[in-house]
């Protein structure tokens, strides 16, 4: 078995995504989910370029890792002066990592047209800048930029760009795909062709995905002999991102005959949880389509799937959920019978018989419902609410008599939302009213004001993401403005997360209804009283 | 060079995804795009399982399509009876499309523990399916479902599937990933093999995400002699969907060496809007990150690649997004728009100089806009009117003075929607209500109410669809309720169709923007003085 070392540089080039800012707090707990996960190699930062990078290497010095050495990311000198006179250099010293990685030119246009100084001058900076910072750090990595371009174009001068860097002792060559143009087939071939003309040198591949191919590009290099991989949590990055981690790492680990270790034993399970960590940290909402880690990466919708993966869940899952640290999801849909149901209640813990009266109750109520444009594959708390009261649970911890909302531009520019909430709570009627920003919110908040004077919990709810969906389709909407509208809401306390769904021909009744169902699954979930004698 | 078919199934595979709900509409909508586009096949769904899918194709036989064939999907006849007693395989030749795709079991495991059938029968199965529908369609192709996980574990079975459709003559054998764990190295291998076993069938490949390699491996069965890639448009799908067209079809027509044509001469520069188009329809957040057709893909946001690429482009862009339809944007900097609004200026008929006064003033007008979250791609009215407006044109049909909404939910499970609208119309205060079926089309009856005395060709329009999306990525917009929201309402009249945008923290005021948009917009467009003196 061969240890392909993980370079993750989500801090690095991973910030360079359009999307994401991270600040200094930010880094250092992305840093210790890193080392948690135990990749070898933790790219903080670029000093040379920012302060807040600057400070992230400083603080970390306070922080003891357990499995990741640090790296810190800078270029080769300035053409203008030697290695010992650059302030670049300087500040990767100053940073004190255990690792430097510098990156130097290999395509001889970048020479020409972006540095605009002699070819030869360039093999001699990187090898100066290389021996250069040798001494002060444990290992030197050279990432070779635009290595694949620059070797279609002078293949003599690339390979000489290597050779200076491993002449100076870098420890790493690393090849960079950094326009990510390169497909797989060409890859392999230019790889190989460096390790024939380098044959003692430690390779590393660096990828980028505007060809989609970032991933396989990675393998790629790993099977013809590169020892290291570099690449981002979520494949984070500039344009369309770098090698994404989350899918390089089980891919070695588990599609190659056990032929690669990435990762100390055990922790591939801890993938999924990381990858939601960086999401969460990055504010970026998951991406359910992610393979391995994604919410739907193994999410079953058709009938005839589901009932195959109940008989043997090979039939339609390439790998186990749980190697990876995710979950098979069984989602209920209008495709769906009676197979999804009975999977569904097993999760929940009920034992239901196919023929059970209560499945058919509940199958017709969720047809019912789907006709008028209810979906629950992407709401589970409120199919969980539904499913107990179907099951016979009948708590209610609060009761909506009514509300009433006005949206008003009055002068100028600003329109106000104010609404009026009129509930019952443990036997008492509440009548509050509050303004919001736009009237979901205004109701948000008259409801919350309502029901937290009992229910102090509630506070702990954060409404995370709010979909609309205007249903021109359905049999009851007409196109335009009369259509029936289907709200999602998102919800999240410190715990968990949750979504709910309402559906009306009016969309503040429909977000009202998936509203109220996101604070009663907030009661239920942390209720343990929710069954006063015995489970239904 | 090679013609490669591609056959997309975006309407059958595509919709399998947890996110994505067509309604009939919808699906003609994406039909009619993907004939636009050009490729060869159009999956449109599977006539034998749901009621829509049995729709579309009766509704298609109203449409000539351009460039492509149109294809039912249907599985291999039910073991209880024979193939033409059985049900699905009648609904394929009620359904008259062109071709009829049908899946069979290649995997032994599926055979014996899915179907329960003995494995002979499942060969016969197949055989009698295609031969069955062969006469009723220009060409029957075999999807091979699970080809590579069977052949791994039983080589003669999977290929004795491939050997019984293609005896029964049918067109194309598709070698389907369905579970989507393959890494391109295994399946050039089987690919090679099956080529060599098959040497005068046609090979189709479909391939699923779910370890990153579906674009990957399509490249690869194109270069093993695949003649056809079947894949959706913005890899929607199970899961982690199917190979993403957007991504295939580039690679192969712009990266291998013009060795492959997929789409008729000069369509490949389609390929963004017709991804946008989809993604809008199916009310999806586009993918920034996403190869090639992202937001994001040609974004440079680094002050060193910023200003390498104004030297030369190739420095960091590894294709011109030209031809792909996308565009290079600079962020942080107001070089992309210029050339834009220069570009859409000459559309309206106007020549504008670079370093016109007045291009300044409209970029800065709409930098401030999309800032806040407008969107004018999809909202050419909208653009319209804002245009002739920074160009002087000061022509007001009717001004809104103040309105009010109020949604009440009083008794029992119905809410009531009424709205006041007060707007001065030439020169008179017009102050009206009426009750409506939800908050927006209360406005939009009481705005027409005030409007149409004045101007009864109001009463020809029709709002045809209504879409709200919720930008929490905006700087201004937290995540949850009180995010911001933008509204996009096409309308038509007998003659034309038309798109406005609103966009406000509150939904209501979103939408009053966007109708008052759509309103003026038909004055606008209907009035033969527009112009009192001179065009501005």
């Amino acid at each position: 078995m061969r240890t392909i070392e993980i370079y993750d540089t989500t801090l690095r080039d991973g910030v360079q995504d359009v999307e994401i800012h991270l600040s200094l707090t930010d880094k250092l707990r992305v840093a210790k989910s890193l080392d948690d996960l135990g990749v070898q190699y933790i790219e903080g930062g670029w000093p040379g370029s920012n302060p807040t990078d600057k400070q992230f290497f400083k603080e970390m010095r306070s922080y003891d890792l357990k499995y990741s050495r640090l790296a810190a990311f800078g270029s080769t000198h300035n053409p203008k002066h030697k290695a010992e006179n650059d302030a670049n250099l300087k500040a990767l010293i100053e940073a004190k990592p255990a690792v430097a990685t510098i990156f130097g030119k290999s395509w001889d246009l970048h020479v020409t047209d972006a540095l605009r100084i002699p070819l030869e001058r360039n093999l001699e900076i990187i090898r100066d800048s290389v021996a250069f910072l040798k001494p002060h750090f444990e290992d030197v990595f050279f990432d070779a930029e635009h290595f694949f371009d620059g070797f279609r174009e002078n293949r003599d001068y690339a390979l000489s760009s290597l050779k200076a860097a491993h002449e100076a002792s870098a420890g790493v060559l690393v090849l960079c795909d950094t326009n990510g143009g390169t497909l797989p087939s060409d890859l392999r071939e230019i790889f190989d062709v460096v390790r024939k003309e380098l044959p003692e040198a430690r390779l590393g591949i660096h990828t980028h995905n505007d060809s989609d191919m970032a991933v396989a590009n990675s393998i790629v290099a790993v099977k013809s002999g590169a020892s290291q991989v570099q690449g981002t949590i979520n494949g984070y990055g500039e344009r369309c991102g770098n090698a994404n981690l989350c899918s390089v790492i089980p891919a070695l680990e588990l599609k190659c005959d056990g032929k690669f270790q990435c990762l100390p034993e055990g922790k591939l399970t801890h993938l999924t949880t990381v990858s939601q960590f960086v999401a969460e940290i990055a504010n970026l909402r998951p991406f359910l389509r992610q393979p391995y880690v994604g919410r739907s990466a193994f999410a079953h919708k058709g009938g005839i799937h589901v009932s195959a993966i109940q008989r043997n869940r090979r039939t339609y899952e390439h790998i186990e959920p749980e190697a990876v640290g995710n979950e098979q999801r069984i989602l209920i849909s209008d495709l769906s019978g009676r197979s999804n149901i009975l999977e569904k209640a097993k999760k929940l813990g009920y034992k239901l018989e196919r023929e059970d009266a209560l499945v058919g109750d509940l199958l017709a109520e969720i047809k019912d419902r789907e006709n008028r444009g209810y979906e629950y594959s992407s709401a589970e708390a409120s199919f969980e609410l539904l499913f107990y009261r179907v099951m016979g649970w009948s708590k209610r911890y609060f009761t909506p008599i009514n509300f009433r909302v006005t949206d008003a531009l009055l002068q100028g520019e600003e329109v106000m939302s104010e609404a009026t909430v009129m509930v019952k709570v443990r036997g008492q009627v509440e009548h509050t009213a509050s303004t919001g920003e736009g009237p979901v919110n205004a109701m948000d908040r008259a409801l919350r004001k309502a029901v937290e004077r009992f229910y102090p919990c509630i506070s702990e709810v954060r409404l995370t993401d709010f979909k609309v969906r205007v249903l021109s389709g359905t049999t009851q909407g007409s196109p335009g403005t009369a259509s029936h509208v289907r709200v999602l809401i998102e919800s999240a306390d410190k715990n968990s997360r949750w979504s709910t769904v309402g559906v009306s021909h009016n969309i503040i009744f429909a977000s009202w209804n998936a509203l109220v169902d996101s604070l009663t699954y907030k009661l239920f979930k942390d209720d343990p009283r929710k069954w006063p004698n015995h489970k239904p």
